[in-house]
């Protein structure tokens, strides 16, 4: 059976560049980067190629670079890191970030810190002037996601930072959806610190970083050796951290042109799914990211309809592949208004570089008869329909 | 040149049969473990795989098994999780420690936390008996590494456990060393947390977990996506953790022969290296890992010996690689009772399984002559010799 891969928001296969370049980390050039030695110096050398492939790309210094685990742990160093750090006690977020986030937020709230949630609006856009509301002579953090992961609303984030900086407030943005997708330069951005992973970008799993602006001090989550400037120890994943740093590289390069294709497959898609009766778009129609699309279907669950399409060998995802194994309807879209049952019938197709139109019209010829036969056999559909 | 590679304690190359059993997980099976589709189901079970060839090594169940990003976090999760979920504020640990236990603990000082350093006698052993001295009501935590990275020396972890299981308080080892140099049953030993490190055992950076006893909660130091039953959040490393896995089935098939004939290389080197005058050995001398030799050289500094050996292709170390770049001495060998001087002149020879008996001639070669080279330029001869 020919297997379509709809889930790029959920995790993408690292190119062959990709693992072409890593491949030399884990045999000949296996040295730890902290050894003095010719291994270590070789391993040293890539792992500082790798920082400034990112300060290029990024548009700051090779020493703002911090590489960690992956986006989870690098949105929980900014906001634990500063927490701990710093005396101020108020987090300003939204409801619709990423569980890392959220439950890191979370986390500090049952230790005393008061956090506001900014609304967001039926697309998941949050409005600048609220933040601006919102601060207070306590505000520790900011923290907006770039753009969402479930239903790609890309978000204002240069107004955003230009109100903290405004008001000295640090702030954090979540850029592991958005990077390579829409163009990041951190200084014309006016954010003070950055989350990326590498297997959002056909990187490998375990490998992330943080972009902490010079003059930001965290405390690190994790002590030791004093490894990436004494804020994040443990010998770092140098085969990783080289193949996160070649993704990159690649998808920035093409990431006009390429965004550009996708865009035109997303809009194909989502004019596709839309002809089913009784859908609807989640997420903004143009504040977007390219290869995003997020659908509601009324009636019937994302789950039974991920599952009936794995059936016909299409991967696609309900929202968050982190949260895909709790029965719990999206945070995101309760927060942009919708009621529960509207939140269990969605599904998100995320595109990548491999997709084509083939995939696509093969998607929407599946996807409306298994929409019908759901709707046929559905306890909803009896209840609300 | 050719290069001799004796910092098998520092890092280790992964095995070749570790980097084909990883290779799938970068391209075809490259899905997200949370993920409800086919490419999500089959990276799961790869990744309960992993964690049932643990279990069955390490003598405990799946369930006890939490795949970190390395021994690091490991080691930061078993003492800061432990602190973060329970009242109690005295920990009771070594000063032999690896860097990310003394700085997790010194941090937990910082907030207010009792530590008691337990001592060491001149080879590095904790006395069991010292342990049950310093247990107070108050005791939140026992930490004693299995095995010293630097010198070797192998504490009594069975005697430690039944003292504090006595004693109902947690004990934890940091177990990165020994794994597959001693034999580890954590039932038998009786341990309630033990950390691991997959790069140190021919596995790729990046990767470690910790063992931790059905009954023990801990507080995640990574909030989000719930992964590894809510206590470590962020996709799992899944090529890394099938790599770690596949190192440690194949290492400890081997260990008993394996074992033997490192040990046989091991006492090759100390007899050849304390040929050499004015030399001694540091580190227990029957109570050692398999691999490890740390030898003392009066009036010259271990860095320089570093640099020389490279020189000659021969890579080793003074101590924890990771904590080569600062010019601080041994904190391991000034809490074995030595002089800053004494303990400035250490060499670590850590052999590993690509060792062979004309490297160790080679090195036994040429050590004396890059000594003697030394010690003729020394200022610490003119001092003190």
């Amino acid at each position: 059976m020919r297997r379509i891969y709809f889930d790029h928001g959920g995790t993408t296969k690292p190119r062959a560049e990709v693992v072409k370049a890593m491949k030399p980390f884990f045999s000949e050039k296996f040295g730890n980067p902290s050894s003095l030695h010719s291994f270590g110096r070789e391993a040293a050398e890539a792992l500082e190629h790798s920082r400034n492939v990112f300060a290029k790309l990024l548009g700051c210094s090779a020493d703002e670079i911090y590489f960690t685990s992956g986006g989870s742990e690098s949105n929980n160093l900014a906001i634990k890191g500063l927490a701990f750090a710093r005396e101020k006690k108020h987090i300003i977020t939204t409801p619709i970030e990423h569980h890392c986030i959220v439950d890191a937020v979370g986390w500090l709230k049952e230790r005393g810190y008061k956090i506001t949630e900014l609304p967001v609006d039926k697309y998941g856009l949050v409005d600048p002037r609220d933040v601006e509301k919102a601060i207070t002579g306590d505000t520790l953090l900011v923290s907006v996601m770039f753009a969402n992961n479930e239903v790609g609303t890309v978000e204002p984030i240069e107004e955003i930072a230009r109100i903290c900086t405004k008001h000295n407030v640090p702030f954090h943005t979540d850029a592991v959806q958005a990077f390579t997708k829409v163009p990041i330069d951190v200084r014309k951005l006016g954010v003070d610190m950055l989350s990326l992973s590498a297997h959002k970008i056909y990187g490998p799993k375990g490998v992330g970083l943080l972009y902490v602006r010079k003059g930001i001090s965290l405390e690190p989550l994790m002590h030791g050796g004093g490894q990436e400037r004494g804020l994040r120890s443990g010998t770092e994943n140098v085969p990783g951290i080289v193949g996160f740093a070649r993704a990159a590289e690649l998808a920035c390069k093409e990431m006009r042109p390429e965004m550009k294709r996708q865009a035109r497959l997303r809009d194909k898609l989502i004019a596709g799914m839309l002809k089913v009766p009784n859908t609807w778009l989640n997420g903004h129609p143009a504040k977007r990211l390219p290869n995003n699309v997020n659908v509601g279907f009324a009636f019937i669950e994302g789950e039974s309809l991920i599952l009936h399409l794995d059936g016909k060998g299409i991967a696609a995802s309900t929202g968050s592949a982190c949260s895909s194994k709790s029965l719990e309807p999206s945070h995101v879209l309760l927060a942009m208004g919708q009621k529960h049952e509207e939140a269990h019938g969605s599904l998100r197709v995320t595109i990548g570089r491999e997709t084509t139109g083939a995939e696509v019209k093969y998607f929407l010829n599946e996807l409306p008869k298994i929409v019908s036969k759901l709707r046929q056999i559905s306890p909803f559909k009896r209840e609300y329909g």
